[in-house]
């Protein structure tokens, strides 16, 4: 459900609202220690914990974007010299390469091309020649497309001892993700994307692994604000210790987005999104175009198209923009000017989206 | 202007948001890179480089909050092995110096006792026997109520040739702040003090030197999510290159927040300020209470107030909470269960305010 005189979002993120999320953020502002307040973060949390299929008690939203939920599972969990092996097959992988360095940690990289998914047998090669602390890697990879299986990865990190760091930014309550059953220690998503909450913050969630982890370190945390040890003792414990002013209305957002998942669960969720991909694999297809991704990895919610020479990129997401009020995404880094990144994220993941997309690229091409 | 159903927030914030504040959430999301935003960010960086009276260039908001911002002034100007200097009176003062650890950086410090203001003698004394390449103060003292005088100390710490950082969180469009005038170099804020914006956001400014400085970096900024190299390509220029999804909707609370400062005039704002601290100032020694802060120190809109011994401090902030309905904040750290803080910031500096508290309060003592 989405409101009469909004674009349609169909990029990669941030999806449209749903109503009931953006009227949260109009209730009046309460305390971030008020306890009407402490019981709207006890609800986040025990429906985050069901949305990552997870008993983690160290579960809650970062109080910025998902870019720092990725910095906060590297920073807490890397000391200056731990080895990181990180999977890189598009921007995000990049991006985790760039935090770990920045935190002083040797940096071991596994590559697979963008648009390809990483090789449990390339994990299990470099496992053989290093020791990390962690092994991370992207689930849904929004530069490329791909959906990355995990849990044969999952099995040869926890068999080499490290811990196994993921991130689920585009994933989250869009396809399955199972945080204890696959053995992940410390996930990250963003509210903007499947769980289509405005964007600000980040649900992650840390094991007992992760958490013992982050207790044995011998330096502090080099990010003061992201720091979990302090942040912890805001989110979690009988006294609410502050340590920075919560983004309230933000976080009534979450709750009422949380609330939207819950209500319809998430297997339901999960084939809404495979169905309304399905429908727009059809369309696109019959327009001619094609998949970035080979068929059995790609993501429902994030289709990155392939663009015929003959289509002018910016041309045409600039009427789709301007004309339909419809937004897509552009490539990024090798793939500008050569692929489109499609959304069908969260309130959007419906047929009258891929319709209406659909039916307004028909009039421009 | 306060909602019927809202509770009264007289903290050390959030403030009460107007309800055009709270509103201006609920319109549709947009993209973060779409160019109705782009005029959006546009038009809040104007309005801030006002309201921190100031042509800096690299003026923006930081997406998370006040306490992300202080981090994002000191980990992009500092490098391990830089020297900071530091003034300490109250919680927010050992905050940065925690921060300039987590850098790498020589801390040196300079303190006063809560609940005073740092003597510009201090500082001179200080600098001459180091050579900082920062000197950071706290304007607005949130945890002891004192307005700590800049302009001397200013001139101390451009004569030594060090950069000046200010923490501006609780003092910005709450009392004169004039960042060029005072040759600020780098400042941070809060968008729930007296902006009265939704906590989430931190309003920053950097000035010519403290960009050079940043420039000549031999080292990345230790932080990818607030790292200023990065950040700047998405705020300003022709080509807006993707960094973190912005947090949308709350920008949008920022934009209409400034806009309401704007219409006010800061100068009236101010004013409005002062005349709330004078009117509780009566109200409150009319009943006995003392302020913690001498006189010509005192912060309009944190006002720190003495307990005598027979107040109870948890049964009377209990009590106007649940029954009442306002919100005053307890004291931090040694003040703990001495001092309260009362906060008239924003929306909240008003007569109205004052006299619904100080009526309720009489009701309870």
């Amino acid at each position: 459900m989405i409101q009469n005189n909004a674009k349609l979002l169909m990029g990669p993120g941030p999806s449209n609202a749903h109503p009931r999320v953006l009227n949260a953020m109009s209730a009046p502002l309460v305390g971030h220690l008020d306890p009407d307040f402490l019981e709207i973060m006890a609800d986040i949390k025990e429906m985050l914990q069901k949305a990552f299929q997870t008993q983690n008690q160290l579960t809650f939203a970062v109080s910025a974007p998902g870019s720092a939920g990725m910095e906060t599972c590297l920073v807490n969990l890397l000391e200056p010299g731990d080895e990181a092996l990180i999977c890189v097959h598009g921007v995000f992988g990049n991006r985790m390469s760039d935090i770990v360095e920045r935190c002083g940690a040797r940096l071991k990289r596994v590559d697979a091309p963008w648009g390809e998914p990483i090789d449990p047998d390339q994990v299990k090669r470099a496992l053989e020649e290093c020791q990390p602390k962690l092994v991370a890697i992207v689930h849904a990879e929004t530069s490329t497309g791909v959906l990355q299986p995990l849990e044969e990865i999952s099995k040869l990190v926890k068999d080499s001892g490290a811990l196994f760091v993921v991130d689920a930014v585009t994933s989250f309550c869009g396809v399955t993700l199972k945080v204890d059953e696959w053995g992940i220690d410390a996930v990250y998503s963003g509210s903007q994307k499947c769980l289509s909450a405005p964007p600000g913050l980040s649900p992650v969630s840390f094991s007992e692994r992760a958490v013992e982890a982050l207790n044995q370190r011998k330096t502090k945390v080099q990010s003061w604000f992201l720091d979990l040890s302090l942040v912890r003792n805001y989110w979690q414990g009988a006294q609410r210790t502050y340590h920075h002013t919560a983004p309230i209305s933000s976080m009534f957002a979450l709750k009422e987005a949380l609330t939207l998942v819950m209500e319809e669960g998430l297997e339901p969720r999960f084939a809404r999104h495979w169905e309304s991909h399905e429908l727009l694999k059809e369309g696109m297809e019959s327009l001619g175009f094609e998949f970035l991704v080979r068929e059995g990895f790609r993501l429902p919610m994030l289709n990155a198209i392939k663009l015929p020479e003959m289509i002018d990129d910016k041309s045409i997401r600039q009427r789709l923009l301007v004309e339909h009020r419809i937004e897509i995404g552009a490539g990024l880094g090798d793939f500008a000017g050569k692929v489109w990144r499609i959304g069908l994220m969260g309130e959007n993941a419906r047929p009258q989206a891929v319709d209406q997309f659909l039916s307004s690229l028909k009039q421009i091409i």
